[in-house]
């Protein structure tokens, strides 16, 4: 599970000694010189991305097959969907920074800061390769995968997304998919994990049945058994131990997925990252004119603060980044909010809609049920 | 080294199924009816404090001299001086939360919050005994101390405080001070640790020259080599290390002492704890009534996010209280700032305050020279 963490945290954040490539405006001169090369066989349509590609363009079109170049172009593709729909929402756009890594790869981290709908909207895609550091090698043979001693080359790749919005209306989202390749000798290993969980500040029904039926939807399109088995282990991943709280109402969250084969893996991950859009963004739309009050921005400001415990204190991806020499921990800290606030003993009234949240964080419920359809309680709560 | 985390841990804010006992208003009448109690030998003085000990009257008058009763007492002096000294600063008194231990032992937590001048100012006082986790035995053992196997009777006491300001011409404070006995058979092992240390938002030398030149004073009293020892050791500790920064410009800061004697020691952290109000509570009327702007108020935000970052990320106290299982998380987490900011790619312009104090985080300065003598180019920063 260690090394797992120790490639996620490698996918979607990390970057040894990395060099700043400079900030690449989205139609910058050496982005728009580029848009799409061809190669005599396959073209690499860019020009929708929010930067170039991590991979050279060449290596890219002479491999389309190759699961490293779909991975890659694939969160690329979805990364560039999502800043533009949260674009569509609000009045600012996604600053891009595309950045190299010494040994290997890179990443482009997409931050809209200070938005008319969004607070802090931060949209990362990592593709790194290079060398398997030892100790990490070591923590995943202790997981059970098969890894000779001495040099083994790795390669991996990932999406990863906090949306903060202004409105305490509008939940958090976060989601992140990727995948691995680790060669040793003759064989090479791989896996995907990945993704997507909402955070409101305020609980309503129709937007966590909404959620949870779009991710339910995707997932049943690919194997029936896997959302209840990633909606818990999504429940059971983001606990904030030392409070006997959830972070929020979940979603799914899943890890070293490789059956059925590779093909299927990619379909259903790819499936995943895209149900994000129409998970999320229905949620944004009809809720970022509510009114609210100062009492309700502040209990908004204390999740948050919750939100940035787990992170700090739990989440296995940025303990393991921000713990790597060379970290670059702009994108690894581009998750925490603009904002956060911790009261000492704070508590919620009984029977106010602040303690309705926090009696779900405290025991999770099922939004949908397994065979599909809406609990009869939940159907009540959309009303 | 991990052994003693778990006993800052304990004697700072660990309190296993703790039950709260109330809030004690300080002049509650549970308190008021017991402010004396009286022993054939040895009267308790308990008026100035802000709740009554932890370990009942009785026992405490029974054994003056042992180093518990003496330790649980200063601290509980100091815990009222302190808070004493803040409130005659603000116009906002301390809440005060006494609560016990279920194993052995409990705390008064005190905090204000939402004051004139301070922010958020927790002052805790831990006492707690009970059978020393096998886990923390072994952890013990791999850092020297020789502790037999099985039941390991163990005492902790501890008073930790930081204090946030609202103005963020006030630098906040933190300080610890802790004494510990574990029982191995016909063997007591014991030691001190604690520290004092500094955050500005802004720098200001006379401020840093006057808290070091405190706190110097009070080591030299004791051995001259303290000082800088634990000056390096506080430099060494507060690292921010994913950012390459401190988290403020520091103290003194020290663990495991037990020479030459267990007197000394205690005299020692006596005087050390007895420095604080001498060393902080000048600066808070010094700049009590600054005036600042949004963008200073917006800069003492993000700081207090790389606090926040310090706290959950690093301090080994911390980490260690929020992993135990049923820990008093209000008391850990009262170190936490009430309002805390992240900004992505946040830079500070070349030459400006924020960058003049960036540079001493990243490149921790000597304050007063060992010798005792200000160092010529502070003494010039003095004017």
């Amino acid at each position: 599970m260690v090394a797992n963490v120790f490639l996620r945290g490698l996918a979607l954040i990390y970057c040894q000694k990395k060099r700043e490539i400079g900030k690449l405006g989205k139609y910058g001169a050496a982005f728009t010189a580029s848009l799409t090369l061809f190669s005599a066989k396959n073209p690499i349509e860019t020009k929708a991305f929010m930067a170039l590609p991590i991979t050279p363009l060449d290596k890219l079109s002479r491999n389309p097959d190759d699961m490293k170049t779909r991975m890659e172009l694939m969160i690329m593709k979805v990364q560039s969907d999502f800043c533009k729909a949260l674009e569509k929402e609000d009045a600012v756009k996604f600053k891009v920074d595309r950045w190299e890594r010494q040994e290997g790869g890179g990443g482009v981290t997409c931050v809209l800061q200070n938005g008319s709908v969004f607070e802090k909207a931060g949209v990362n895609v990592s593709v790194v390769y290079g060398e398997l550091p030892p100790a990490a090698a070591a923590q995943m043979r202790s997981r059970g995968k098969k890894l000779k001693e001495g040099k083994l080359p790795f390669f991996a790749a990932g999406l990863s997304a906090v949306i903060h919005p202004v409105n305490p209306m509008i939940p958090t989202v976060h989601f992140n998919y990727r995948y691995f390749e680790v060669q040793s000798e003759e064989e090479r290993h791989w896996w995907f994990g990945g993704g997507t969980d909402l955070t409101p500040y305020y609980l309503n029904s129709a937007d966590c049945i909404h959620f949870h039926s779009t991710l339910k939807e995707a997932c049943d399109k690919h194997d029936k058994s896997y959302y209840p088995k990633f909606k818990k282990w999504c429940d059971d991943y983001f606990h904030i131990v030392h409070r006997g709280e959830r972070r929020g109402i979940g979603g799914i969250f899943f890890d070293d997925l490789d059956t059925p084969n590779s093909e299927d893996c990619f379909q259903f991950v790819s499936e995943c990252a895209n149900a994000v859009i129409p998970s999320y963004i229905p949620l944004v739309k009809r809720h970022k004119l509510a009114s609210y009050t100062k009492v309700e921005r502040e209990w908004q400001l204390l999740r948050r603060g919750r939100y940035v415990e787990f992170n700090l204190i739990y989440d296995r991806g940025t303990k393991f980044g921000l713990y790597t020499p060379g970290a670059r921990y702009e994108s690894i800290l581009m998750s925490l909010p603009l904002y956060a606030k911790w009261e000492y003993m704070q508590r919620s009234a009984k029977d106010s809609p602040e303690e309705t949240l926090l009696e779900v964080l405290r025991n999770p419920k099922d939004w949908v049920d397994v065979s599909g359809s809406k609990p009869e309680e939940l159907q009540q709560g959309q009303n």
